[in-house]
């Protein structure tokens, strides 16, 4: 049956997302410096050859253990789960051929077709909260895994849900000082996790926790 | 020269301790379930020879690299800073001979005489502040370095103050929901810091941040 796993970048001091990182300051990075910092949380991950070449269309990078695990995150998801504010900021930075060659599903208020893209990526927007939108990605995911995506609030809710069987972070050694925390809200009857595994590098401690 | 540092436990969403382990519920850890929380993220400690041995006056227990972490941690400090809070709780938990054997500088109001525990153990009661606090341990240290024990509030300060050089964390894979956060309130001009080891157990990651 398919598992439904986190996988993040965090930063040291607990955030997804530095403050005045939102679609508002999309254009503009120098705002509170969210895209230095965002970069210096994410730097693993544009090194990888694997997230360079299919993101940025970019030669080289990197292919050891790191990037097996980027390629295997993305090869196990048969859907995602995402938020509206990460959907709207994608909408703008994604390349028309979206990342994801699966359904994704949107927890929003706003009632809106399908958005098929071209690769296999089709947004589907669910207005009925993320019980819904789970077991609607359960269905699409067949025999792959779920993921859920972000942003934090929505990792919130499915944490809390306690149906968040695998959480996978990449933890970097910055400090924000303020943004948008991973663990806040998160209620405190969430099934215990144990530590599966742990990836050290330079750039970040890829920390994988599975239920206990 | 002394090198200042911080050797601290964590919950994985980021508290250093759990709603309700205060110094009114000190007897009652029940309370909020307080103290089960801390024994989960702490369970680590409890298992090693040098920990039984120094604190709990008990035989046997690990004897692994942890076990030599914890050595170190102790053999180097030739003092330590903490605050008013985690002194009255440790005046309470402590064995007579407190587990320090160096000048133990206290952040407090109180003005108190230095309190002279057998072996070695003298408390100094500080009420000018944390840089003169961090002046009078760095003069009684000598050649060894200077730990700031805690509580959260105090590594916040000396973090904000930019003199932390080695941030040594032993995250466990347990969530509280709730309690005080170790990373709060820190100025974001905190000079960066590198990942220098991991070390990984089933029980802990132990994550070594030293100054980039």
């Amino acid at each position: 049956m398919s598992k439904v796993f986190v996988n993040i970048g965090l930063s040291l001091d607990g955030y997804m997302a530095p403050e005045g990182m939102s679609i508002e300051n999309w254009e503009n990075p120098e705002f509170k410096n969210w895209g230095a910092k965002w970069g210096s949380m994410m730097s693993w991950i544009l090194k990888q050859q694997y997230f360079r070449e299919k993101l940025m269309f970019a030669p080289g990078g990197e292919t050891g253990p790191v990037n097996d695990m980027l390629r295997n995150t993305m090869e196990r998801s048969g859907a995602s789960i995402m938020g509206k504010r990460m959907f709207e900021q994608g909408e703008q930075s994604w390349p028309e051929e979206a990342p994801f060659h699966t359904p994704v599903y949107v927890l929003t208020h706003e009632k809106r077709e399908p958005w098929v893209r071209p690769g296999g990526t089709t947004f589907y927007f669910v207005n009925d909260g993320p019980a819904s939108a789970l077991e609607q990605a359960r269905a699409a995911a067949g025999d792959r895994d779920i993921r859920i995506s972000g942003g934090a609030d929505v990792v919130q809710q499915y944490l809390s849900m306690g149906v968040v069987e695998e959480l996978e972070i990449g933890l970097a050694p910055v400090l924000f000082g303020s943004g948008r925390r991973l663990f806040e809200n998160v209620d405190e009857s969430v099934p215990p996790f144990r530590i599966d595994k742990v990836l050290h590098t330079p750039d970040a401690t890829h920390l994988r926790y599975v239920r206990a």
